[in-house]
């Protein structure tokens, strides 16, 4: 966060300009706007809509259709119950502080940082250093918020606010509450230090029926729905191992306090992979060489608890080998994420992947790498890619009794000599009645060591036994009603839980994220003022074509037609722009929806058939007749080829840019 | 519902084989099963989840790149104040007793039309008819239901009950309880006749934001939030009317007792369009004439309110002409409505659209037609096409202040000639002080006929006017505060609220009903059992082409790797089987999903390339090399091709279907 966000071009961005041409245009709007809003809900328009359904359609190709993974559709409710086993009612929490005066509830992690942080611009400026503030809803602006006040700190003071920062995540509710304290941070708005640090559910909670007692929840994952249809999928797949399902869903996750716009929400659209694999072997992946050469810039957990942010760039091949990144699976996840970007039209030169710390990862997760993309708002976690272990299915399938597992013949039967206990079922009921039941788990629960140790005593007498909550505690049970013996056990059939690799998208920051990526501002050569471009790939844009007759001349319209007509049937989308603006004015507009593509029809296309294609980007034209146009269309929308592959093969147009140009 | 459903071929259809098949090729399955599952949730599987993104992705197509409406996302959460506007909160209920015995929850019209259903079937045994009975969810069957049993009814009575159930949508709450009183409708689990019909809310409801006082609830339809963006998407439209706006997306309806499998869920996948349109000069919608020779079956309000069920056949610009049908929009969407589910393979033979009779229309609509399918469960609506007037539009503008309007410019100037009243402030407000809005509203309110009479008033003295709550109710006003002149005002620009025509579509409900449409089984030669088949349409079928190795011979495997990259690319969805069962028992599993075409790779694929492609319906076989076949796969999945077509142009192969048959 040190640097400060620019366009595609490397011009400063400025992310209040951009939010008024994306809402103006109707990229999205806040929900409900008539009503006065709620925080943290958002409607896109027509453009987003279709920008979001175009890096979905990408997604699901990318991933689901490349690996033949099993793609589900799964409710958002849920039952209470299922998501009291995978530990989301008891620990899907923020921590909140609340202002006693006013009653503000604040979301404590964010509390810190933005006081810090403030402290640190006061610094900054107290020395003489240029500072630029990030950038906050501006609805939220109207509160008085953290200000910069320039007031110089002694510079251990300023390593340790850094420092703090860099581990910002790693906080739990208590050390946030001791952080609010050291450095008595107070609420500006009332100049007032909150309340301790409480835990909030983050989760919308309903009833579902008619009689009000059966709780459920809005889903905050669509993993779940996922893990516990695992046994139906595992046989969908004719019980082969390693696979993937995948979900594209609205999860929902009831912020604190949203406010970074479309960056955090209440309501998003997820995809999510549950990529199942046997936990033995390393979890080696079959396709892993064919990426292991791309480089990846990571920024791995030891760096951060440093209090440092320096990544490096390194092939994932190398990473894996050198345990920086787990295993191949996780790497080969991360590699394919990395060319996802890069296929939506992403910088690669603001990306990376952020290994969590230990206390910032979900209770559920035992390594986790985001795809961060930065932005205005710094670097924003834009993909999840954890391994969840077997910790999911394993609560499932203990809470329910359901067989969560894979069972597999063995190759080699396995031999295993252990001491086995046998129980006398007549003599050992009669005996512990009501207990027998406990009693017999206690049994089975012992050790091998324990086994050995008590079929001596047995030898001798009775054995003498913990059982909790079974008499005083200790039962004695006798060789009439057990036997341990030391035995030979051959077992065919090996199972195994898997453990999950889940890459998690989130497909709203993506598309926040990749429209600052794409956004630049064209100056005109005659001193206009810039105007803006949504430089998106043709794969992506909204709208692929936009179609421009010269003016509204009715000789215009037949062709007009016709051209619409083959684009649809070709499956691309294309936008008419009739109206008297000039053709300069209409493709400007249509630069700002992202429009990849223009052809104009004028009066020579009337005469011999022939139609101009303009680049959005280069502005510069080619002319052909129709069918070799379409079919360049064809090719740079499915990405087969470049506008410089096009400007090769057709002839150079030049009469029209001059009077886009000039106008 | 006198008839019952059959199979594409015209067998019985049996419900359960049919459901047994789609669950165990995971089409859908219950959510939560492990956890004991939830009524009216349901999970979507693989081959469920791609019919459903064909049958959304040619939706998308026939209505919204057809037409270039406007695709909006919006959230399924929604603040209460916006549904209490709309009159969900007040009126979006069903009515439900309850067995005072032993608490069960009833679902008010369910429950009288399954008790007379039921003694009529008893009536039909009695009189020595063969009764069919209708299938209900399984897993509910345990329950002790309505039971047939053989009583002989008094033909009067018979004719009463039938009339009833003909008009069962029509009843209200209290109706409904009369006739629970009326013919003594007892709940067969208990013998004990439930309590009175009382009215429960089927939305879902939650609490956004940290402090638990903002309730909002789940969408019970997408369309709020559509006509909350009314003035943004008219803006986006460069104020161009009529437009329509277009949103896919969950809803939610927390039913009763939802038991119909797919049919009745608590979440569930819409797609509803609103056209907005000037209400003046009759709704004329500009491609009318595309479709107006196009007959439909239609079943209309007087039929129904007379008791019966018998539909008319009728071009649907007959049916405009004579308003049967109100107008041409409304026709317009029904003939589309036709044409979309003849293109995903509905069967039109089981197709209807039936007009809401007056009592069951929602409480913002004017009229409404559903298209309703027939299925083993009877009619069931799929779409609803309803006029919802200026209702929502008007309550929300009213509510907000917003100005939820269209302005256009009048070609010619308005001049109305009327009664105008001028309020003198600086003596009006001293007079009535915090009365004077009160006041002021009163005056403005008054009628032309009453300004005239008020007119004449003021001239001889001062006017007495009604004022609810103003003093004693009645307030006296002079000359010196207010005038009233018989005037001439010129208006340039017209104002109007749009009306909406809302064809709202459930996907779950179609995608069901289409399952049944096209589910048949296959008997063999050898007298094997029937093998069942999903002749799907090419264009929603789940996986296009299943493909074949003769045998597990590592020699096939290069020409299967190419051909799925080729298919990969020209965007289908294909599928390998090479697994060690015959190719005959290999095809029969893939007729099961519903995959249309089979291409076999055998040993003359090595030596000449070319390889065969495999008709489901017919059996038929024809061979040809790769670019052919791959030619032929892609105009039969665009649909611009026939099997027959395909038949005509390629050579017919004989070889392996014999093999087929004969394992």
């Amino acid at each position: 966060m040190t640097s400060s966000a620019t366009t595609l071009k490397g011009q400063p961005l400025d992310k209040a300009v951009l939010e008024s041409i994306l809402k103006r245009r109707l990229f999205y709007t806040p929900s409900f706007e008539i009503y006065g809003g709620v925080g943290g809900l958002y409607d896109y328009g027509p453009p987003g809509c279709s920008l979001q359904a175009n890096i979905v359609d990408t997604w699901r190709k990318h991933f689901i259709l490349e690996e033949d993974m099993l793609e589900v559709d799964t409710t958002a409710l849920t039952p209470h119950d299922v998501l009291k086993t995978s530990g989301h009612v008891d620990k899907f929490a923020d921590w909140m502080c609340k202002d006693p005066k006013n009653g503000d509830i604040l979301r404590a992690d964010h509390f810190v940082e933005a006081i810090l942080e403030a402290r640190l611009n006061g610094d900054k400026e107290a020395r003489g250093v240029k500072v630029e503030e990030k950038e906050e809803d501006p609805k939220k602006k109207k509160k008085k918020k953290a200000k910069t006040e320039a007031v110089k700190l002694d510079d251990a003071v300023v390593q340790e606010y850094e420092e703090v920062l860099a581990r910002i995540d790693n906080y739990g509710g208590p050390e946030l509450g001791e952080l609010i304290k050291k450095y008595d941070l107070k609420n500006p708005a009332t100049g007032v230090r909150p309340s301790d640090p409480v835990s909030f559910n983050l989760m919308f909670q309903t009833s579902i029926g008619p009689s009000s007692n059966y709780p459920g929840y809005l889903r905050p994952e669509t993993a779940q729905g996922q893990f516990l249809n695992f046994a139906k999928l595992l046989e969908f797949n004719q019980s082969q191992m390693p696979f993937a399902s995948a979900c594209i869903g609205k999860s929902y996750r009831n912020e604190i306090s949203p406010r970074a716009g479309l960056l955090r929400v209440r309501e998003f659209l997820m995809a999510e992979i549950e990529h199942f694999v046997d936990p033995e072997g390393g979890k080696k992946h079959t396709r892993f060489h064919e990426v292991e050469d791309l480089e990846l810039v990571l920024l791995d957990r030891d760096t951060q608890l440093a209090g440092k942010t320096e990544t490096k760039k390194i092939k994932i091949g190398e990473a894996v080998k050198t345990r920086l990144v787990d295993n191949e699976t996780l790497g080969y996840f991360l590699a394919r994420i990395h060319l996802f970007m890069r296929r939506i039209g992403v910088d690669e030169s603001k990306m990376r992947f952020r290994q969590h710390m230990a206390n910032e990862m979900a209770h559920y997760a035992t390594d986790c790498w985001d795809c961060e993309l930065f932005t205005t708002s710094g670097w924003i976690e834009c993909v999840g890619c954890a391994d969840r272990s077997a910790y999911d299915l394993t609560v499932h399938a203990n809470k329910t009794g359901a067989p969560l597992v894979v069972r597999e013949r063995r190759e080699e039967p396995l031999v295993i000599e252990e001491w086995q206990i046998d129980i006398e079922k007549k003599k050992f009921g009669p005996l512990f009645k009501k207990d027998a039941k406990t009693v017999e788990s206690a049994l089975l629960a012992t050790s091998q060591e324990q086994r050995e140790q008590l079929a001596k005593e047995l030898e001798t007498g009775n054995i003498s036994l913990d059982v909790a909550g079974v008499g005083d505690g200790k039962v004695q049970i006798g060789k009439d009603a057990i036997a341990i013996e030391f035995r030979k056990r051959v077992e065919n059939t090996r199972e195994y839980t898997p453990n999950v690799i889940e890459p998690s998208f989130g497909i709203g920051r993506i598309l926040y994220s990749l429209m600052e990526h794409c956004f630049w501002t064209r100056g005109t050569e005659g001193g206009d003022e810039a105007r803006g471009v949504l430089s998106f790939p043709p794969t992506v844009a909204p709208t692929k074509v936009l179609l421009v007759p010269l003016s509204s001349n009715d000789k215009f319209r037949p062709a007009l037609k016709k051209l619409s007509q083959r684009l649809r049937t070709a499956g691309v989308s294309s936008r008419v722009d009739d109206s008297s603006a000039s053709i300069g004015k209409r493709y400007s507009r249509n630069d700002e929806l992202g429009t990849p593509l223009g052809i104009t029809i004028d009066f020579q296309t009337v005469q011999d058939g022939t139609i101009t294609l303009r680049d959005r980007d280069s502005t510069t034209q080619v002319r052909a007749d129709e069918d070799k146009i379409i079919e360049a269309i064809k090719s740079l929308v499915d990405g087969s080829k470049t506008w410089a592959d096009i400007e090769a093969e057709l002839p150079k147009f030049e009469g029209q840019e001059v009077e886009v140009v000039s106008r």
